[in-house]
């Protein structure tokens, strides 16, 4: 059965996520699409607007055959990790090709500019770590890095999230899984950080825009979302009364950031440099999580990193499981979250011939990594009632979605 | 100035205590009355109803004319340790006697059943441990343990909590700071877990119970204490909406312990013998304060043991922070919080004479167990809107009350 992966978030599930499913599947005439997701916590350092249930729904009736969930670890990280954990783990169950959005639609800017940074890449950390050195955030570090070894910005222009992960990907493939074929198709009408919905195709991020100020399912947000992620997004609210954002999880932040000394706070990821000093003094100002956010960030710490940081510090994710967990190689499991008929059978291919374990619930295996996932999923479910707590946490440990 | 030192929670400020302050100060002949009173948390691991900044108000119009605050790593401690701290710091300001309610209101009850004690220390501590070692919980093996040395359990009867405060004292006092002389008046109608209001006298337990469950100053309530309390509750309720009880606590609570793993859990104090297992699989399943504690509770674990231990967890008190702190003798400082014109007198000559830092504001000293007790505040106000929490944190580093 010949494969495509798709390396997703899918908060929401929209148009644009449909056009690029339709479009891989015809380019590389896979007969199964599989999907690696974010669970509830994304690469932003956010969390999910609805869980990953919810999100995974969505995705398979979206022309998903196949929903894997990338661990919470790999998934709240730089491009890098990020990457990393979505390219080996489609590797790992034998996906041939992955194929991602880009601007302009070409591959070979891709594996060019890998080759390209791949011979200059002694020239290229040494800018960047003096760029670091000298107080530069590492996007703006990283840019000038780019510069400095001539990166051909012309065909791709790195400055734009999705080419970076595109790059990512590409990178990931080239160096570690170079069975799989990266390929890319190009994106449609808006660009990842569009603040406003205009037409059928619209950014995520101006649909979650949309969906926290009005609280409701607008026509606006409705035209550029298939029916079923409107389903699923009037079913979770239905269910729980939120979608979920930072400013509801800002009590338990201030909480958590509050009683802890700072050698505490030192120890969750992305906590370095004295940013505990500057954290806790902040906090005991702030009254809510975007007044926080805008006190906090400094030209070193930008708002994604401070976010991301935030995840960890909520969920509790320390600097020695971290390190850890990326020391597996390549990843130590593969958790399907949902399938259809034909991804199970894919499945059950792949069972055959992969090293990993595939689970379809996390009871089938233990790992610190699933321990951690469970302690993420607990503190993204914190803001509901005690009652839909226990509930959605049982959920936790059901079976797959099947469709 | 003749001095009086009361050891107290006023939680809240009941006729009770103002007998007892009236009584003490008149049994003394005393000019000034020290009340050490436990801050936002309780000897049984409660937060208190209201802060305390408005239970010392109340004092200091019950007639208390200075209020020290126990470190809330001595307050929310078995009864060896609330002692310790609360006569080491009365004994530090040079306060000549320290005087207790019990029920018989004799004092060589306590100092003969001290000696009795110190005489059979060994099979006391051989007995206790045996029955721990056996499961038993502590109050019960330390019952077994008066029982075997034959305590004079005829003229104290040590499983009124009460009794073992007293007692406590005593202790605390023939061994640490003799100069200091034990003196105790005969308490009025109630029981300390008496559960309901009869009279004007009642126990601080009932009018909890009656406030709590009530949520609004009740008949019965009010003629429990005198105005000064009654407006403080009102003040209080009025600028915050609530009455603080656990169950308030109870999704901090919830969300805390699930987004730890249990090596981290064992750090807090009182997380014991795998507490930390059986706390997790536990709180899984909760949706409430009281049904958690209900399935948590053994023989063992007895619910003020757990209380208290939830207290730690919820403050973050760390193991190693309560080996340090108790490690310093006598204590480290004296903090007021509030005091009359004559508490001031008092004060300005115990500054002349005393080896500790007197302190009026908690910035005026660096020291962790201030560290502490600023994380206990910010645990306590956690439950407030975002901007009366900042409010109340500020309140925290203002002056003392003064009358």
């Amino acid at each position: 059965m010949k494969s495509c992966g798709v390396v997703v978030e899918y908060n929401p599930f929209h148009n644009g996520h449909l056009y690029h499913l339709e479009k891989s599947k015809k380019h590389t005439e896979a007969d199964c699409m599989i999907a690696i997701m974010s669970g509830n916590f994304l690469q932003r350092g956010e969390p999910a607007i609805i869980d990953k249930w919810h999100r995974t729904e969505a995705a398979l009736k979206g022309g998903a055959d196949l929903v894997l969930e990338l661990p919470f670890l790999f998934a709240v990280q730089h491009s890098d990790y990020f990457s990393q954990g979505a390219v080996a783990t489609l590797a790992a169950i034998g996906v041939e090709s992955l194929c991602f959005g880009s601007e302009n639609g070409k591959i070979e800017a891709f594996t060019k500019a890998y080759s390209h940074m791949k011979n200059n890449k002694e020239d290229y950390d040494v800018t960047v770590r003096k760029y670091l050195n000298e107080g530069y955030s590492f996007p703006e570090a990283s840019r000038l890095g780019y510069e400095a070894v001539e990166f051909p910005t012309n065909t791709i222009d790195l400055s734009q999230p999705n080419n970076i992960l595109g790059y990512s990907y590409v990178k990931q493939i080239l160096t570690h899984a170079p069975q799989m074929e990266p390929l890319t198709i190009q994106r449609k009408n808006n660009h990842y950080h569009e603040d406003t919905i205009s037409g059928s195709i619209a950014s995520a991020t101006s649909i979650r825009k949309e969906l926290l100020k009005q609280r409701t399912l607008t026509s606006q947000a409705t035209q550029s979302i298939p029916n079923d992620t409107a389903e699923r997004l009037t079913a979770y609210k239905g269910k729980t009364s939120i979608w979920h954002d930072w400013e509801a999880y800002f009590d338990l932040l201030q909480y958590k950031i509050l009683t802890m000394d700072e050698s505490t706070l030192r120890c969750f990821h992305g906590v370095d440099e004295g940013l505990e000093y500057r954290m806790k003094r902040t906090m005991k100002e702030s009254t809510s999580f975007n007044g926080f956010m805008n006190a906090l960030k400094t030209k070193r710490y930008t708002w994604t990193r401070l976010q991301r940081t935030l995840a960890h510090i909520l969920v509790g994710t320390d600097k020695e499981e971290v390190r850890q967990g990326l020391r597996e190689n390549p990843v130590p499991y593969a958790r399907v979250l949902g399938m259809t008929a034909r991804g199970k059978e894919y499945l059950r291919a792949a069972k055959k011939q992969t090293d990993i374990p595939l689970i379809t619930q996390p009871q089938q295996l233990e790992h610190p990594m699933l321990d951690l996932e469970e302690r993420a999923s607990a503190a993204y479910y914190s803001v509901l009632s005690p009652e839909l707590r226990v509930e959605r946490m049982k959920r936790e440990y059901g079976a797959p979605v099947i469709l």
